[in-house]
């Protein structure tokens, strides 16, 4: 709805369109047609719930994927809820990319326009003595022993869970930004970052949280815009690590921002917390520093590995994990 | 510790030990030997367990099924935590019969030596709401084409959850109660029984909800108890419809309970529900009656089907659900 007057009168493609919400409101936004492609049978639901509100003339169901439907014009605006946990976790960003692609005119608008993805070191005392330290005595019994497996079952894999903002020990790292009119396919095999945090507490890291925030900007200054023309403030991944990344952008348009950051209102993406096996101390002003790759499994192409090494104190880690 | 006075001395076999607690707590009420039996890879644990609180002498970790592992002597007492959701779902029951049959002493006693599964209509309007008639109106768009496809995904399978006792509109139907003393294998393949209930007031009916509770009672008036003996006051199955059973049991031994009923503090078994896939508009002193079918599936013998039969106000319906 902030962006009715770029809607209003335009084509627009909604790309997994679920049950079809997001195209409805850009027909109520007086979009003058919406494809709504999804390729998972929700679309049969969707295409009933767009009769069932008188706009069928205006938004038409495409049970496919993007890659395999057809749409005889080029459209003005692409509109999209690819995000997954961790962002890019069973996204469908190269849906997005696709039907970019494929579809979306020279200088046309896409929502949300781009995505960061976060990473900062955290500590969770309350999560740790619950799952871990319980078993030092349960009941009075030494159960100790049962540690190496409680570790392995409670953090072997990558967690979505809703942290808050006093668990986060600094400022996050940027570990991807995406434009989503540059951004190609092949990016999203591999994305790995270096990183470097200072703490701004003495507590023990526990591990560390994935997050991700999403723009909605207008065109900038002309109903066109190209991508050279971009509104967006991109915010390199390859800035120095030793830059400290502030995760609130000053940009003249004020862009919409959907945050899934633990200072800002849970959402249903929570956050994806890596754990540590065991926790390390670290002092205030401590650097914690390392390196994080997100890629492809190769066991099953849905899966996710997440490659994460630390180092601080002189001791140096790597976790591996998969999301599953 | 209750039956502490049984068990000092005696030779006891712990049935899925898990962890050991069980077995440990066996010992240090005074066993003589624990036999701490489980067919999983957690045996490995309970064995470090019982070192590390240097019980060794005392528990014998066994691990294997109790159908395959050898006990060269007679057990007094075989204590086990076999209960699964819905009291039969992935149950050991059938491996307590198993040790039972196996090695308990004529007159041994059985910890927990009795359970029985409860059914009973319930309301649940925040629940229906939150999942069905959200769709109704979805930020002003009407997304009833959604209901049939909700419906299927919120209520085709059974849902392990929290009740109180507030969502319950009548006392219980006894669907099973289990003598372990005396229920054979053979009467776990399928539980059937017919109810009737009157409502205790006015509201929708939106399903039905099992839980069950777990006696633990010592032998009665001798040291000695043999089946016929057995202290419990069973609670038949085979009750008149019309009769409603009283929850609460009047037992001269005031046996330990623990019980998983929607009145009573959660636990992790919570409540299974199955719910209408349409509620039913009940009036106070109104008869829902029919009956229900617990039974081992055939697509997987891990599986329970659970067929529930019900009428009221002159209608008549059937919903089946897979316990998966």
């Amino acid at each position: 709805m902030q962006h009715q007057s770029f809607i209003q009168g335009r084509v627009v493609v909604d790309v997994g369109c679920g049950t079809g919400i997001l195209s409805i409101f850009c027909a109520q936004a007086g979009a003058k047609r919406v494809y709504a492609v999804d390729a998972s049978a929700i679309a049969v639901q969707a295409k009933e719930v767009v009769k069932a509100n008188n706009l069928a003339e205006t938004v038409i169901v495409l049970h496919g994927r993007v890659e395999d439907v057809e749409i005889d014009e080029q459209v003005d605006v692409i509109i999209s809820e690819w995000m997954g946990y961790t962002l890019l976790y069973e996204s469908m960003l190269g849906s997005v990319i696709t039907a970019r692609d494929r579809w979306l005119k020279h200088g046309g608008l896409i929502l949300p326009c781009a995505a960061t993805l976060y990473l900062a070191p955290i500590t969770h005392p309350d999560r740790y003595n619950d799952s871990i330290d319980f078993w030092r005595n349960v009941y009075g019994i030494d159960m100790s022993a049962m540690l190496p497996v409680a570790k392995q079952c409670a953090f072997e894999e990558p967690c979505v869970e809703t942290i808050t903002g006093e668990n986060v020990l600094t400022w996050p790292h940027v570990v991807k930004h995406v434009d989503c009119y540059t951004i190609q396919l092949n990016e999203l095999e591999s994305v790995s970052t270096r990183y470097k945090f200072q703490s701004m507490m003495r507590a023990p890291l526990h591990g560390f949280a994935f997050w991700f925030d999403v723009e909605f900007s207008g065109p900038a200054n002309s109903s066109i815009i190209t991508p050279s023309q971009s509104p967006l403030i991109g915010l390199s991944d390859d800035d120095p690590v030793d830059d400290i990344p502030s995760k609130k952008r000053t940009n003249p348009n004020e862009p919409l921002v959907l945050s899934t950051a633990p200072e800002d209102p849970p959402t249903h993406w929570q956050q994806t917390l890596i754990y540590l096996y065991d926790p390390i101390e670290v002092e205030q002003d401590q650097i914690i520093e390392g390196s994080v790759t997100l890629s492809q499994s190769k066991e099953n192409r849905r899966f996710m590995n997440i490659h994460l090494q630390y180092s601080s104190g002189g001791r140096s880690f790597v976790k591996e994990s998969v999301f599953r």
